[in-house]
């Protein structure tokens, strides 16, 4: 392109609040998706969005806020994706712009329900997007944190280290560190199955474990991770780098993921429908636990926390029993 | 030794406590030793602690209370060690009793100042003890939460396997799982270094510091922990195992944790010295930076935090400024 960059983010939630955010210290202008017309109106009229990290201000000349998501994907170069999993699909029913030539980065840190594909595969295998214009922008990073300024680091991961060092550079500030790496893969199965870890984490608290177990629980989950992606895409990662250890415990430890709270609920005895009811949302990770669950008959990796998610979740199994013989496999 | 082997626990604290509760559910008789001789009255008496884990309940018909050490030591095989690192050496001035032949584990998780030695090589090089004669017990866990009977696990180190089970075998029951490992060296260095990374966690909270940056800097100490554990004893192990990454989450994360309260009083603008009054005790970590940061001037392993730390509590230097230059570091 021989203009600079241009930027849409695609989502009106916290997190695509955050990223717009980041990406207004360093641009004059980005497009800026979501579905809710109130929600736009409201922020041009008085600088904030309703509904998420409504403490941010946002300078509204900068924004070009659409609730036509082909008007984004037009508008821009880079397409930042921050929507719950459960909607790409549909949001992209939607399109009729083409997404040829443009560079997708995902935000979303799910799985596509409808594919069990991760973000980027699900780009990749329906869209036909090269894997050098596919990306993905993960933690430790709570939104929260971001609105509020506290020094946040993210890992931009690109098969393209030109098109990643872009996006890093458009994403940091004063209170944004981004690095780059290549284990575009690694760092997306990782966001994902951090959410099944965290629900862990809840359930085990909700079922009156305390903190010994929630450090040996993570120290086994960061083990388990590390195999699982190994049978997934094999590479040199360390993973105790910030993108897989660090975005495990942010979430696990965190008492506001979502996914820990739903996690909780179902500890404490709650169904998971009621659960689900309760929260009037999803918790990614209830699909990734599925999707993982399902992709490790194939891959053959030893996951005895995911196993054990998924029984409770998906299998009806009582929480009490399946932690109980949990503690068995775990050291 | 043709008898059940028997074991003293040195230290009324309450890690001492908590291994003497451990204890008790296995054995017929234990030697409990502290200085304190109205702590001991108290438990003989009312069958608590007075001082620490007081909801904790002995069956004192178990218990053999001195407050002389050589009582203890002499009518032990096993001697746990459980007093602050800091006293060590003054207690063993007291020993007129030889240790020959005795087995001495460590769960000090300290080093010891006046030697700057882990307390494992301390009694190798001042007291002859051989090194398939030591050993260590490590987390992690918090000792409320075995008062609390919470499932915990704790990894039981000896370059003699047999020593270690009969350790291991020793302090299980419902809800304790230990499991045994050769890595001496090892699990008791990250166990004082993990204090160093816990007063960390603390200073950056109490400077504002939020829980993105936690999890980014307890990423980055894992990986500072391996670093520095390889330089002073390099052999196989998963750094990722319970008792090394376990340990550290469950003290960097622990509100409750001694280390973390004084490194956020220092982050929040307590002097040194006056954090110190106002803990009316000098948290391990405190002897632990001074001893890490010199042994690694030979070593010479990459440990920006722990010199961090140093910086701040050996050379005065400014909190805020150390840590704004520590965060260029970091990843």
């Amino acid at each position: 392109m021989s203009h600079d960059p241009k930027f849409a983010v695609i989502g009106g939630g916290s997190w695509a609040t955050a990223i717009a955010k980041m990406l207004c210290v360093n641009l004059t202008e980005i497009a800026w998706y979501m579905r809710n017309e109130s929600a736009i109106a409201h922020i041009q009229e008085l600088k904030h969005n309703p509904n998420y990290l409504s403490s941010v201000e946002f300078d509204t000349k900068k924004l070009k806020l659409t609730s036509n998501i082909n008007e984004a994907v037009a508008y821009a170069d880079y397409i930042i994706f921050a929507i719950p999993s459960a909607f790409l699909s549909g949001e992209l029913e939607n399109l009729t712009e083409s997404l040829d030539g443009k560079i997708i980065f995902s935000a979303i840190k799910g799985i596509v329900p409808e594919t069990s594909l991760i973000v980027g595969e699900h780009f990749h295998d329906k869209y036909d997007i090269p894997y050098e214009n596919i990306g993905v922008i993960t933690g430790p990073c709570h939104a929260e944190e971001v609105a509020m300024e506290r020094l946040s680091y993210l890992t931009i991961a690109c098969g393209d280290a030109d098109k990643a060092t872009i996006v890093a550079d458009n994403l940091s500030g004063n209170y944004i560190k981004a690095k780059i790496s290549d284990d575009i893969i690694g760092t997306e199965y990782a966001a994902m199955l951090k959410n099944i870890y965290a629900i862990a984490a809840g359930m085990a608290h909700g079922l009156g474990y305390g903190d010994n177990f929630q450090a040996l629980l993570m120290s086994n989950a960061i083990r388990e991770m590390k195999k699982f992606i190994r049978k997934v895409h094999k590479m040199k990662r360390n993973i105790n780098d910030s993108a897989y250890l660090g975005d495990l415990l942010v979430t696990g430890y965190s008492v506001f993921s979502r996914n820990r709270m739903f996690g909780n609920m179902i500890g404490k005895g709650y169904t998971v429908k009621s659960a689900m009811m309760e929260m009037s949302m999803v918790a990614e990770g209830y699909y990734a636990t599925n999707s993982a669950y399902k992709l490790n008959e194939n891959l053959g990796a030893k996951t005895p926390i995911i196993n054990a998610v998924y029984s409770i979740l998906y299998e009806g199994k009582e929480p009490k029993k399946v932690f109980k013989k949990l503690t068995e496999k775990l050291n």
